[in-house]
């Protein structure tokens, strides 16, 4: 039965040099508005789900366009989820790597829009929480200023006492918290974790972010260590997330892991080619989301949100575009020639 | 010696959406002017024949931007051949795949256009058999309606009783038989066969076409035993085509085989990366049609076929484009650098 | 108070050749999707109301791609309005004309598309009845089929019995009627005119269509004669249109007028440079709507209506684009400098 | 009755800067294949006749991207026309000006195209006069280079000794005659005018290159004492050109005259917004050479030229677009809307 | 004799919506660098002299761009002038009006860009100082904060004791000021007057931004009242400016004016058609600059100012791209044909 | 310590097709401006030196596109540098391969081209050779004509004469020597051989230009034998050069050696994909002369210029990208994840 997710983000407007040109070489650019909560929202919606977006656009041009393009994408942008107010709109210019030379990502200054200067009273917690089955979060929003972080907490207990679930993507972005890195993040983490029902890690958030310690050497095997400790310390049913392997020839290998009622559920190692690497985290966890929300067994969840990611890597843009029934096909079938 | 061949096949537009865009994303539509008949006629030019197409086309922007379009192609396109009336042309729609994700083509109503609903008496069918000294029909005309076939039929026995070659391509597409598919399909492929002096199939078609049983088991196995029978039940001189085989890496591998006076020829098994696929069995065929009227060894005909095959992958559009000169080269050279 | 409005028409897609190339000289073409209902639905949502469609697309990428498309634009598109059924989509090609040169715009067979071809018993009249406000009809809609004007007339009764307010652009075109023309018609406009509160025609219409007589000459005499008596015969609350005239250097004039109550109202006279001449008329008849239904002062509504007309031939693509504010602004204001 | 008509000239290939960008800001060209015997056969050819081109093309991409262009645009390019030899393609650069800003075209160094070093014995003139009902040359190829001005003499002869006509367009560049201008062009001016049956010149051409004096003022004056005196002194049966206006809103004015026995019919005096001005002059010349070959009423001649000259300035590119149906539209009909 | 003339000021990144779409219908933006500064060093140095900037720019990809596309223009843009350090480059985005709709410019925060952020002694203006002829300044500059005030100064201060010229635009604009606007502004435009040598403005700056009073009622007299009152007060030696005017056709007039040693000398009056409105203020100016530096005669230096002026109206962008012999050109000649 | 490298050599425009498409097909081109000079001096100034380029360009647009597309480069143009006269400028067509199709290059006659005309006199050699540390030239120009050989060699001996360094890249193209090929070359390649203190060759070019002997087999063993015999036979301190394998996936594979003081010094193998594969040479010829200028170790100089060769391969155009910072950033790496 579909479910209301509301994911709370920032939207920010991506500008991209078309092909493999760099900054410097070109003249035009692609632009699209995305965000975490915005792929998470996206990708809820062509699984058959109403997904809401939390958030803050400014007035004006660039405002219109972003709403516009979340609508465009079937996310529920109505007045009370997308508030208008404020000046900016965060945006960062990409250009994409080939081969041996890696994409590269800049941000102009995010940290003056519309959605991190959202003063407080700004949102409607509760009747958010009122609508909505679930909310999810991530790691980069938590990065963001005090202000963001209190909006987070609030919405995240609005639907917790009303029985709803908080899905949290711990996601760590190093640039983003400054010199003291984990140290300045640990606690925000922990208090998210500690409000969340179900949340997207994988072991080296456990040692960097949460300073556990492990004897263990293998990435498989710290993962087994550390996973049920986090579960056990902050009390989360569940847990997913993903091994990455980036290979020479433009391909990626993906394998997804679930942690549930103290077992580990594991998808197929899946190889894949990649023609576009961003967003591709938040299938993942989009599909695990829908796995849970409609209790597919584990190793359906696992492989339907793997599946899922391995998608999102073959088409333009952050956002994912695949339908429920894309996703089972793909699941289905082997690489397969021109559907007619 | 150069010789003139007449293709017998609708024109269809062509309506690409740039890169690897969905449909839902995108904004701008590449277009182009194909179909088997377009396919095969142009690639016969390039390879130093006259080739022309039988069809027709509707008066109107649509029609003369097609006939401007085939001209291009190096095809003749002179009003015996490419008659205009009617007021629609088909279209279809491609959204390239990448990776795991397949390509996929949207029809829009094609069985309204020009040549689907030509009359009986539109083409003067005595008149072109007069001009060629060879006819291509495909599976793909054979499946529209009744109209169609008996055109095909007549145009058929016209060319062979002024003793040119009838040549045939299988080319079935479950979608357009509807629910009957293959029962419905066999008794206006025996028609065809019957008639037929070049084929174009594999063990495939015998099986589900032609409802042939076998008790073999490889696909190579099956193709040793069936191609000889039909080719003997139907009297066929020559019976040619190909074993695909598509890799998880953006490339295929293709392996031709030529059936003649009671021997298999089969060409090198060739592997190589993909840029567009859809047309590539035309270039194939292609190749064997012009070995045959220029009276190649067997050897030679299935390899220049299979690599010309190849080389369509490697260009855009449904239409083969390289000469019988790259063909050549490409069958000398390994990869080369580049050419200045 | 805003309201909410559905129209009732089909979605086509629109494939223009970029700049002011003929389909024989170029490659690409924008695509958009618009009609007469998502223009209105569409303006009237950027005037602050709910504008929805009533329309049925098909299954498949281009369905999705329109979907998508409405949504951006604003338009509430829920699974109650937008119906997903059927296997095409109309559409058409628009080559712009420059100057001595007009614009060409080919259709293809719209008569199989999805909205064309809607069984009996496809739209649960009774719940969009209860939903909205007014319904918006279109003369291109009623030269459909049989089947849809069914369709018609029986939203327009149901909208009607629950005390919503009936809306009838007689917007005739002569290609769509055969050969009969106007007397087809004629019947299946008086049947609409009867169910209508609003109207939108001038008095070409009256005299071809309805054919009623006048002894006038010029066209204002004409028109201040003939609506009047349509009023009078059809018991029609308000009836507006405009007068367009075009001028050699790509401007045109346009003129509008309001009867209601016994009394015309008319706009200036605006002349304005044209980018896109396509779907203004649907910006002024929006105007209108918008005017009538938050209760405008006749003057207001008429000069609300001719400005958004007009502003609509400043943009790219069938749908108007300006807001309420927009539209007032350009009222208020003479041509201006750059806003920063 | 259709008639043969073949233009002596070259293929120049031109690239454009797209839009009003110039060199130094673009990065991309669009590029087309012209000249005015490429013109002129395509405009014939679009008024139902054959038109074909005899000139030379180098092997190689270039050569074969050329020759594709002019069988799209409807022209003859049979081999025995088009032949292929030498090394390069002539080609220019355009910059679109914008209002007071004028267009500029870069030229590369043509003298080396395989047009202009056809050695002697090239063309085979006497098959190409047997197949033609008329042949065109233009001042542009006169003044290139002795080789070139003898093939278009010998072919000039060929024709004329066949009864085939002889049409000359004086086009005169100076950039083309170096220092000594018009006294170095004058001999060779004369030799073609004493072949010719049909020429394209007004009374500059009379005063410049050919030195003939006059005390009239005014331009018309001018023309009326010069032509006549031209066709006298030559024994040219017919005389055509045009007084052309250049306005500072972007538009032209544009009449024609035609002397024919002893008479000037002028057409109306056109005046029209201007698109791409470079070619305009070819399709003047071609609805000239259409209403002599169709023997038109001179009015209807001359007033065909003058609107097909109008419309050849509102499409893209050198060449001329219009049908002879489009151009009779355009004499009948004043500017319209939207043509559905 | 060329000079060396250094631009202070920001550099900031174009961000255009192709054609005339608004940000909400289009998917590509163009892009360039740009700000008056720029503008003007890259006009000079398109007039033969060394045109400079002294900026700061981000290091990384922006920062890259910015630099190349600032040499690509002609501008002398050695380490010594640009400068990089900082995090951002101050953005906005452009959607070209059409006709009754205006421009709109959207700017993103470029209150934390490099060059507004630059702390005290960044630059080496003694340096600077040492190395040009004269420095230029403009009121959007001042708008900025008291850093950037306190820059302009020092440097201004810095080339006059060294003997060069301070040239300073009033270039006033409201939503820059915030609430309190001219009052704001007033002390810092006197402080720049001050030091001025040539200032551009007209009678707008003396009523609005230095408070003056007039009785006077039409613009050219309030001019001729007010700009010798200014140049006396703050013993400015050359004061130059322009009055336009907007007309409904695209097309705007501009005339120019020069006062010098108490004599007012005028432009003629231009009108053209507009291409890209943004920027010709800067290219009228620099007109002026290189008049006095050169030592025209006023009428010489008024008119090549106004028609650079007008020629910047004609090319895409903000930055003006006529050469010197351009601008002589386009004063010599009346509107042309092709130039080949 | 930078240093002042001047690069000698001809500027050419590359218009490239865009994507995979031919010729044929397409109807824009993307342009350039390139060359091996273009290549090294910009690549070294990417590295922190100063990268002047002696070339002569032609007056006009050409010209002054190419110069602003130079600068934009971070190439010293002034005009010692860059002169302007002549007029034409020479260019190439390149249409991409892909896969088992190889790319194509076509040229103009560059040989009339402004670089390959200039007379005896043209350039200040003893000026430009006060003003650099080192100056480069490569066998492409040595092809040219006897004119520009001479320029070659004066530019050398007056840049030796000053205690400068003399760099030569071997180059050699068969198509730009006729039919004699190597014989020809021989003599000039051996006159700049014993002028080089710095060549970049390897054994091809000893045994097929300089004729020398071997008896080795494999390719490793003759280059290990043949190029200290050309070290020592033309007294020449450091020889350069790689080895390259081309792989059917669209990779290749570099191997680059450093020959200096009897000893080589290998670079690791790189395997890597390739995006444009011209001008990749050039990039790791500046990445030695860098590591030379530098004083590196050997095994570092080789290293560098490996991996800037293997950059280069990874963005669009002739012309490396690549700064210092980046090639290091490579060396240190594994393929990466996007930066952010």
């Amino acid at each position: 039965m579909p479910k209301t997710i509301a994911a709370f983000g920032e939207v920010m407007m991506r500008l991209q040099v078309p092909g493999y040109d760099l900054l410097t070489q070109a003249s035009t650019l692609n632009y699209s508005f995305s965000g975490t909560g915005v792929n998470v929202a996206s990708a809820l919606a062509r699984f058959g789900h109403t997904g809401a977006l939390v958030t803050r656009l400014p007035v004006g041009p660039l405002g219109d366009a972003a709403a516009a393009y979340l609508r465009k994408l079937g996310i529920e942008a109505e007045a009370d989820f997308v508030l208008r107010g404020g000046n900016y709109l965060g945006l960062y210019f990409l250009e994409n790597g080939f081969g041996a030379r890696p994409s590269r990502v800049t941000y102009t200054n995010r940290l003056e829009s519309s959605f991190n200067t959202a003063p407080e009273g700004t949102y409607d917690f509760d009747r958010i929480a009122a609508s909505v089955d679930a909310v999810h979060f991530c790691g980069i929003t938590l990065a963001m200023n005090d202000g963001v972080r209190s909006h987070m907490k609030n919405l995240a207990n609005a639907v917790k006492s009303l029985g709803g679930k908080v899905i949290f993507d711990c996601n760590f972005r190093p640039s983003l918290w400054g010199e003291k890195g984990h140290n300045a993040a640990k606690p925000h983490y922990e208090e998210m974790l500690e409000l969340a029902d179900i949340v997207f890690m994988n072991e080296k958030d456990a040692m960097f972010t949460l300073g556990m310690g492990t004897s263990a050497e293998g990435r498989e095997e710290r993962l087994a260590e550390l996973i049920p400790a986090v579960a056990k310390q902050y009390e989360i049913s569940t847990i997913a997330g993903t091994h990455r392997d980036i290979h020479g020839d433009n391909s990626h290998s993906l394998r997804g892991f679930l942690f549930k009622e103290g077992h580990f559920t594991h998808s197929e190692r899946l190889r894949f080619s990649v023609y576009d690497r961003i967003g591709a985290g938040d299938a993942f966890a989009s599909g695990i989301i829908h796995g849970e929300l409609e209790q597919f067994e584990p190793e359906r969840t696992v492989n339907f949100a793997a599946v899922a990611g391995m998608l999102a890597h073959t088409v333009a843009g952050d956002t994912p575009m695949a339908s429920e029934g894309d996703v089972i096909r793909a699941m289905e079938n082997s690489i397969g020639d021109v559907e007619r």
